[in-house]
């Protein structure tokens, strides 16, 4: 993975060096909390990717739970719980699920309480399942207290036992080791993967949490611990000009900061959208803060958004190029490098086809594309950055995790709040709480 | 269909009516436009609804080329030529595609160039369909001129012509009668749908763009009609008061002038979030612009995000309630009333179950929390408004569909900008066009 923002992120490499020299006793800090290699710290999530353990547990539950005939994992969960998982499987299978029909396993999400969808998931269970090796359920939930992630775990057992003896054995729970759900687990010999102490939700995914469900639909995760441990070097690297989590905060707060409130993540590649919802957490809850490190009241926060090339440029690129200039951009780009099908070079329709598309890979045709708005986007003045993948798969995956991570804790630093807490989240949960109790 | 807004928009009766009552010629007008139910102006979008030639058009060719053995639609179309029927399909059945396996005709949408997307089709293609009556492929473009659907068009030509005799006939193209694409067609005997002049892209789902995937697909376009139909009444009505398209408008633009420059559609059924894409491209198409009417520059628009309940309420809720104020939000929301799997009252993990939720109907449980956000919302100070569906149906997305095109009429006379016109995009086509047209 590389990060290219000289000339079009519109920002000096003084200033970007003026922006970041604040975080010198941060990065400090967060060496030591490398070093210590624990979970003593809200930062800890960076030592995920060094905890052989993590994986171990989750190969071993693999290895105890599944045969040949695993062909729908059901992820329950929501939130942290879940976005990072589904982040890898859709880039890598997801978005070509409807297409590839016989490809399995397949992973199901189960997140929200939608009527429609539990009804169409309810019907799957019964009939779509024909034994219990088929199917394993992996409830995720650190508190175990997720309304929607508990209901749905309910209706999802209730509907397996009337169907399977020994149903449980299909259900894995991946939780904090002080839960409620851990105890209710153990009670009833319910396999249970732990999530390290202080590792939040949005900072989970190469916990337990992400690695098990990875596991079991077939992705490389030692490449996705790879590239999050390459990653993790070298965002704790002191050379700033190199370290990518260090610049990527900068360059955005300083655009922040000069009321660019809004900040686009440009995917270039649908399949990688869920990626963006990923980040779009992680950015959301991180730095979306009603108060400061002192507690003052400051509302702050930049609101993530996530498009996709080249679809959106024919939804929304007209007000990302015409609008207001309210928006700093990442585009994310991945080298591809397979085997093809060419356009066909005299096609059916040849005399519509654009100069130059016919005979040329669909790769070729993208690049085009993705740099012709990046020129476009620098005529029209508005700034950005570029991420590049060597490729779709896991390692280049893991990079982008830990990277982004890393970019939101010294982000959380540059605007003085807690990068690790969602306090305002209670407001609602207290209200619905209300409503469900009086009933 | 309902709008509410009162209390929770934060903006009085008359101040809504001050907003608005600029808008009374434009209102006249519109009038005019439907009273002549033909296609000569830039809003003629709102008579489709009214031009039964637009489905029966559809409903011949649906007859003419389907059997009961048609398993897959392949909408080859990118932007207005395929969110429409997207949102649809997804809303009604796309959203569950993985768990129902065995129901067709799926949809598949061949939008961008994406090679592993490509490679992804191109297997199905060549072992996914045994017979040519099992698939149509239906491209869509006004001009005939887009870049990703030609070449999405001539790659799935080549693989079907290689597979079966008279793979032309299982095409139907969607076009201008001025385009070349017509012509082409036209000379290949391929079936044609025309799009009647002055409907762009973004006004075009009820036209045969949208009609003619859908009722391939089993949808009751007849309610999706009705549906429009009664909301252009309501939407032409004088009494503004009632006229949800220039309540909803009036609103926008206030809270739009007092600094909110995001707009966030808060979907609370998962499988609309297409619809909320749909929405998107309308927004930020119409009313993002670079100049205004008399032609200056004003880099104007309203940035439209689409958020998901209750998943993003685990995302992106913390950045909402507790940061900037920068936003104005619309809450959708759909009664269900089927059969549902009841949460059981003694479960397996019944200690967990937050107070209340056992023994409940899931849409209940949604409902909780769905109230709870919309009092947390107002204790915070944040406005909005709600749009209520009568249930998530045809005739529910046909209202939604026409209150939003006309809402965004209204709202682009307000911001005194063309909503019809997308002449930014036309700065990345240059580049891109250099650069295929150099190779």
């Amino acid at each position: 993975m590389e990060l290219f923002f000289e000339n079009t992120s519109l920002i000096s490499e003084k200033e970007i060096l003026q922006t970041a020299k604040g975080l010198m006793p941060y990065y400090e800090y967060l060496r030591s909390v490398s070093e210590s290699g624990d979970y003593d710290f809200p930062e800890s999530s960076i030592n995920l990717a060094f905890d052989e353990d993590q994986l171990k547990n989750a190969i071993r539950l693999q290895k105890e739970k599944t045969t040949g005939d695993l062909k729908y994992i059901l992820v329950v969960g929501i939130g942290g719980s879940n976005l990072g998982a589904k982040s890898v499987y859709d880039a890598l299978y997801g978005y070509f699920d409807v297409m590839e029909a016989a490809r399995f396993p397949k992973m199901i999400f189960a997140d929200t309480n939608d009527p429609e969808f539990l009804n169409s998931l309810t019907q799957f269970l019964k009939t779509g399942i024909s034994k219990p090796e088929e199917i394993i359920v992996n409830a995720i939930s650190k508190s175990g207290l997720t309304t929607e992630t508990m209901v749905n775990l309910e209706i999802i057992t209730d509907i397996l036992k009337e169907k399977f003896e020994g149903a449980l054995s299909r259900i894995v729970v991946t939780t904090d080791s002080k839960s409620d759900l851990w105890k209710g687990a153990q009670e009833k010999d319910i396999s249970i993967l732990e999530i390290p102490k202080n590792v939040g939700g949005r900072y989970s995914v190469l916990s337990t949490v992400g690695l098990f469900p990875l596991l079991l639909c077939g992705v490389d995760t030692e490449g996705l611990i790879n590239g999050a441990r390459k990653m993790r070097t070298r965002c704790l690297s002191d050379d700033f000009m190199k370290n990518p989590a260090v610049m990527s905060a900068a360059i955005l707060f300083y655009h922040f900061k000069r009321g660019k409130n809004i900040c686009d993540n440009f995917f270039f590649h649908p399949e990688m959208e869920s990626l963006g919802k990923w980040y779009r957490q992680l950015m959301g809850e991180s730095i979306g803060k009603e108060k400061d490190d002192a507690g003052n009241i400051i509302n702050t926060g930049i609101t993530p958004t996530v498009s996709v090339g080249s679809v959106d440029l024919h939804s929304v690129a007209q007000l990302y190029l015409g609008g207001p200039k309210d928006k700093f951009t990442t585009f994310i780009w991945g080298y591809t490098d397979g085997d093809e099908k060419i356009v066909p070079k005299k096609g059916s329709f040849s005399e519509l086809l654009a100069l130059g598309a016919g005979g040329k890979k669909p790769s070729y045709i993208m690049k085009a594309i993705y740099d012709g708005v990046k020129i476009a986007y620098g005529k029209a003045g508005l700034p950005f950055m570029e991420i590049a993948f060597e490729g779709i798969n896991a390692f280049s995956l893991g990079e982008f995790f830990q990277f982004k991570m890393m970019e939101m804790m010294f982000l959380g630093k540059l605007m003085k709040i807690n990068a690790f807490n969602q306090p305002n989240v209670e407001s609602y949960k207290i209200e619905t709480g209300k409503i469900l109790g009086n009933s």
